[in-house]
């Protein structure tokens, strides 16, 4: 019984393991309504957890039980936050409190958020208005007036483009800003700009360091909040915690939103970006402790493993697999790219991508798409350098069917 | 060890449980991306547990993470459903595929959800455009212009004013055909319409079967879905599984909503509120099985004890103690209402509600506010007679204090 626990949770020793096992019980049957009574040990287990990663120049964190919940709930942080701006003091009038209640300005204020065309946030109404990268998401369901921009659409290997790329990364900035400044004139100012480090659903499409630091200072110099959204690219794939990090930034936004590898949803932020009263940002759940403990012995694992550094090596691997195949494949693959394992690769057409798919996972291979043609890479992060070869043999064979 | 587990889990002999605990493990440690790799036990755990309950009139259940979610995706499934009706057909235009990725009709369409003045619905952005309850959920938040009608405000005993909560009935629903049209004319047609069988968090307010069955009949009648929110009502604690299964209907709604007691969110429907194609309701989690797998459990707790019956009799128990103590401090409590323990009652002013909150917390009773002055009670399933009475002498001694 101890060993087949041990599979799941590296913990050693008869009394750790009953306690653990004592504590995990009351987790699980007890689901806590957090946000008015959390468990005594629950600042311990965050502590433990999520805030031993926080991004650099962040102390807070907020847990939420899914993907699109903590978008939401970043978004309405930053509405919050903009409009105690605007007012220049945290109390708002009788006509902002009466208003609000039925759904009218200005309690209900006519803002927005700067979204990237191509973009993921997340299925629920607010989230989905700031997700643009496919029709089926999207289609029939009520949405906002935000603005929309182009995310650079770079030519890989980003090196070996860098004037072509910078070029086309000025363009989008560009329009970044006469975005925020014909919103403002229409009376929807931009609260808030929100962004992938790598676009994923929208077909795994890189930005150089240099765009999202001029992005920043965009946001900063408009007054608009920053969201760093890592639901996908948080959580080690592409060999740091935190795909931002490659930006090699001190200040690199003023939320990040978190899911999927982490195991519960949830967003840090800036001190400023914390709601002024209690039951602001709410709801019953707020999360699920039992992620939380969950998390903090993934974390153990990922830290004794150096599994950072063996996503970093594999990922290596990975996509210089990926070039030769393109090499040897040229009229099939293009566009090879990725930053540890989270790698992408083009395929000619929709069709033969989809064929490939299959055939993969006939092969016992699951691989996913994104964007119209591009196949993306998401290997757990113990995929190591030997489990590439083993990969690249199989999906070298699957391309030979498709010569 | 067993007996350990014994008291969270009603399983029974060391194999069951051995085959739990491990199936357990299994759960907890994968969360699975439900929509695509759903456990090859999963069919069954939700036949043992959300569709052993189903609402009459459903045998479909999508879960979801948390309640927000529910509605939210509730409100998808409508909003889906009632372009396709339009359109006649389940094929989108050229033009609704690419206005729909630039957020614009009639890709995403001026449709409207109707809620009522009181609501609470949730707090992401689609579910807070029809939650009224409070400013503090709402306050700097954008939202849609969709219609809100009045919910009835009822004199209580119920039975002692039927004929003028029968009027007060009758304005509100003449109030919601009114609206229904307007917006008809407004171009932004009501899709749906969301109702909680008694307003909770704007104050516990009740209406009568009639008021439901009129309510259904106006939204068949025009055309709009009927989603009921048993967010809060649902799981027992008004003496039925469903608050809506009093009002005695073979066909109450086209949509329920779940969270809370039921341990996870979710949504049971109708057969044609299913979405027509895959991944219009979708995210990456959808639920978490290990939730489904305690409520199983639950369950069986439910029927072997005979929970509701005990809810009943309690409740019962818990209102006349009400009652009487309405009777005895007839200046500062009014309003007394419920149905099983789902009950409440009025205090004359907001400062000497949370008085009473803050006095009964010290001493062990842990009360619920809601509405502008009322105290909600919100006792679990386990709570019998013999707790009625040990509460009612405690919340004495509370009021006591406060003559």
């Amino acid at each position: 019984l101890i060993s087949l626990y041990d599979i799941v949770c590296p913990l050693h020793g008869f009394h750790k393991w009953m306690s653990f096992l004592s504590f995990f019980q009351s987790t699980l049957v007890n689901r806590p309504a957090l946000g008015i009574l959390p468990p005594e040990n629950f600042p311990d287990k965050l502590t433990e957890s999520l805030l031993s990663m926080s991004p650099s120049g962040m102390t807070r964190v907020q847990t939420m039980a899914c993907g699109s919940c903590s978008n939401e709930n970043a978004f309405k942080a930053m509405f919050i936050w903009y409009r105690n701006k605007e007012r220049g003091h945290n109390t708002p009038s009788e006509e902002d409190l009466s208003s609000c209640m039925v759904n009218q300005a200005p309690g209900c204020p006519d803002l927005s958020i700067l979204s990237f065309m191509g973009a993921f946030h997340g299925r629920t109404m607010g989230c989905l208005a700031t997700t643009h990268s496919k029709a089926i998401h999207k289609l029939d369901v009520p949405s906002f007036d935000w603005p929309i921009a182009p995310f650079p659409r770079l030519q890989y290997p980003l090196e070996e483009f860098s004037r072509e790329n910078a070029q086309e990364e000025a363009r989008c900035l560009e329009e970044v800003e006469d975005l925020i400044v014909k919103w403002r004139q229409k009376g929807k100012p931009v609260a808030g700009i929100v962004i992938e480090p790598i676009q994923a659903e929208g077909g795994d499409n890189h930005a150089s360091p240099d765009f999202f630091k001029s992005l920043r200072n965009i946001a900063r110099k408009h007054g608009c909040a920053f969201h760093v959204d890592e639901v996908q690219t948080g959580g080690g794939a592409t060999g740091k915690m935190w795909a931002h990090e490659h930006w090699g930034m001190d200040d690199p936004a003023d939320i990040v939103s978190f899911s999927k590898k982490l195991l519960t949803g949830g967003y840090y932020h800036r001190d400023e970006l914390q709601a002024d009263k209690p039951y602001r940002i709410f709801n019953t759940w707020m999360g699920d402790p039992s992620k939380n403990l969950i998390l903090a012995e993934v974390l153990n694992v990922i830290r004794r493993e150096n599994l950072l550094e063996e996503v970093t090596r594999s990922g290596k691997a990975l996509l210089n697999g990926l070039y030769d195949l393109q090499a040897q494949y040229p009229g099939m693959l293009s566009r090879a790219r990725g930053q540890g394992t989270f790698c992408a690769i083009d395929i000619c057409d929709d069709a033969t991508r989809n064929s490939i798919l299959l055939k993969a996972r006939d092969k016992g291979v699951l691989l996913g798409g994104c964007g119209d043609r591009s196949i993306r890479f998401r290997p757990s992060l113990v995929f190591k350098e030997y489990h590439v070869h083993i990969f690249l043999n199989i999906f070298n064979e699957v391309l030979a069917q498709h010569k």
